[in-house]
């Protein structure tokens, strides 16, 4: 079996790396030889992580997905313009292809699959989701038996990363992004990662394998970390709980919720003890009850060992995950967002004076909001204080109203903080 | 496609609830009605936790296995006795089996995966090990890009039950045993949990699908939790650590470890945080790093997930774990016993007198064992002390030999308990 590499990066080296490293074990699991033959990289000149000794490289990725020798492509450029043609020429071309690129899944996958479909090829794209984790095929597979209940999943490493040391070390947001940059775990514009897009992209694949539905990337619902300050780490841990920034897909009364965003989990839930730039993802089956996968979510070789996962499957004829692995996608509606239930979490900076917190609670209770926990805590010289508050479970909407009608008190020194609440349970 | 089951008791009643209630789920994943047709149970007038309504019942199993319309036989009656002729029976009637039977398949798997394989059917066992959680099926196609390092897993709900509650609430080993026999958790007859003999069969099974070798029951040393006092759960809790009864394989300098032991590990260690009845298995791989997989070990409708699950993959043609999913079976030499090197925790009831800590730590300085931390208390009005050691890591011949010289002296009370201690980084 001949293979093309789009993109020699950090990906692609690895994979090369990986297939030389362990090719006696990937023998002995597949009774077959596998070639990179060719590869194609922006420039062939740049110094590259592999030994790409016995490989044919070429700047021009169109001459790969072109070569009628080649079986296979990986395509690791990543992006959604020439990666897109590429993989598009691939399939035209009868090739299968292989792409750790969730970008390009979760907003041109419906497209890209049908017409891998009808040219009778395989897309698969298990690194695309949680790098090294095989959570794609464990989903597809290990729990066909299952109704998805719920998938709540730390897929995005840098986000991950930054939480945990905010929460560990009392570190704020700015400060620990730029280590991260510096880390090279976040890109130049973290935008993708700090603002929730990247996992966005990622839990539109997982619900879509997980619920046999569609890819709906226009659906996720998503909110990044930017906004999660040090007193919010510190009231979360007070309460017993830890944030994590989650991709929650969640199927009620028929409804799919796809949204991303910040969570105060009990710290007691193995997903709130995943730290540092690991990902972890929790499905909960109707029959299997809770499970979790946990692993590096990037890296070269972890991600390689996704992709090259992916390769094993095709030439042993175990692909499962492809064109959804269902036989008949299901037209799930979407929840709106206002009509979601939670449990909220709550921060107010307010004038510390007497009946605030009554008037508070008064105003949420009209709207049959209760307060389940509430810690104050005087916090300057100016006699203001932080209150944090845990809800019941309330409709988003109800939550929406009453927070617009607390806010326009003379009493609220800023906006109030709103950060969902899962008890995951 | 027509499946037979063989025994309708908590695990065969649970597949068919599951595929009973699941249906619409299952036909969209596979295209294909599933038809329980026939099922043998021991007495047809006991009650079943099942809807057996459209099931031909029989008390002869043969007549199961013997019959010409059944494609799968789903193997639920546990043992290796009549369990082992109903298989053999079965395959040799060129039907697939799958099997929730670690026993059958850890004892016998050799002799039956060859006749399999000579009769070209399937012998599927991924519920055999750690219950609901898609572990076999993990390793085989999500981690077949890696040489497997290390497998580590809390392989025994029952075993990490009776640990948590002795951990959690100080309770004592005999006392929670009782309550775990009383919940149902644990047979009348414990041995086969709380001497490890369960997690052994879990880990011959594991080890032989992580490194593709022969099926070695008689090759795993195992030491049940039976011996662990609360004095060493409370130890372990002051140095930050975790008890927990693992098996674990690890291949070191070409030889296979196969062990089954309690083990003390660092509380940061996700592993250490999966706690009550639950399951979940450590693996480490050469390109992934550490990734974990965690969910219930037992029970109705978990085990008949994983015992579904297999079905599936039958029927869309993607079955990969069966005959060990390797060409070739490697054969892996065996590492002795007493070759092992590990980190040791001791505990030693000793005269509280000048000079003995001293004693004791000359010894193991003879043995070039070194204490990286200890703790000493006073325990009673005996004038006795228990200390307390995490040691280097060292040969397991040369702690042995530096214990039985410690023994001899008469300032040690009692015999000298030694656990074994994995730092799992």
């Amino acid at each position: 079996m001949n293979i093309g590499i789009l993109g020699l990066g950090t990906v692609g080296g690895g994979v090369v790396n990986v297939l030389g490293k362990n090719e006696s074990e990937i023998f002995a699991r597949t009774g077959e030889k596998i070639n990179i033959t060719h590869a194609a990289v922006k420039n062939v000149s740049e110094p590259r992580i592999c030994n790409d000794g016995n490989i044919n490289i070429t700047q021009d990725a169109f001459e790969v997905v072109n070569n009628t020798d080649i079986d296979v492509i990986l395509e690791l450029i990543g992006g959604t313009t020439i990666a897109k043609d590429l993989v598009i020429a691939a399939i035209n071309n009868n090739k299968h292809v292989i792409t750790a690129n969730k970008a390009l899944i979760a907003t041109h996958g419906n497209e890209l699959l049908a017409l891998a479909q009808e040219k009778n090829v395989h897309l698969l794209f298990e690194a695309a989701v949680a790098g090294g984790i095989p959570i794609l095929k464990s989903l597809e597979q290990g729990l066909s038996a299952n109704k998805i209940e719920l998938v709540a999943g730390i897929i995005n490493g840098t986000g991950n990363f930054i939480l945990t040391e905010m929460r560990d070390k009392g570190r704020n947001f700015a400060d620990v992004l730029k280590e991260a940059q510096d880390l090279g775990y976040a890109e130049a514009d973290p935008t993708f990662d700090v603002e929730g897009i990247d996992a966005a992209h990622k839990l539109a694949i997982l619900a879509s394998i997980a619920y046999g539905c569609e890819l709906q990337m226009n659906q996720v619902s998503t909110e990044g970390i930017s906004q999660i300050s040090g007193e919010d780490v510190a009231f979360a841990t007070e309460f017993n709980y830890s944030i994590k920034h989650l991709g929650i897909a969640k199927k009620i009364n028929g409804e799919l919720q796809m949204r991303v965003h910040p969570t105060l989990i009990p710290k007691t839930q193995l997903l709130a003890n995943v730290d540092g730039v690991m990902n972890a993802v929790l499905v909960q089956g109707n029959a299997v009850g809770p499970t979790l996968y946990y692993g590096a979510g990037a890296g070269d070789e972890a991600t390689a060992s996704a992709v090259i996962a992916d390769l094993v499957d095709i030439i042993k004829g175990t692909v499962s995950h492809d064109i959804f692995g269902w036989k008949n996608l299901i037209k799930i509606p979407n929840c709106k967002p206002d009509d979601i239930e939670s449990v909220f979490y709550l921060r107010l900076l307010a004038t510390d004076k007497p009946g605030v917190l009554a008037d508070i609670t008064a105003i949420l209770s009209k709207h049959n909001i209760s307060v389940e926990s509430v810690i104050q805590k005087q916090i300057d010289q100016q006699n203001n204080a932080h209150i944090a508050i845990i809800t019941n479970r309330v409709k988003t909407a109800n939550l929406k109203t009453a927070i617009t009608q607390i806010q326009d008190h003379e009493f609220i020194q800023e906006s109030v903080k709103i950060i969902h609440v899962e008890n995951l349970d």
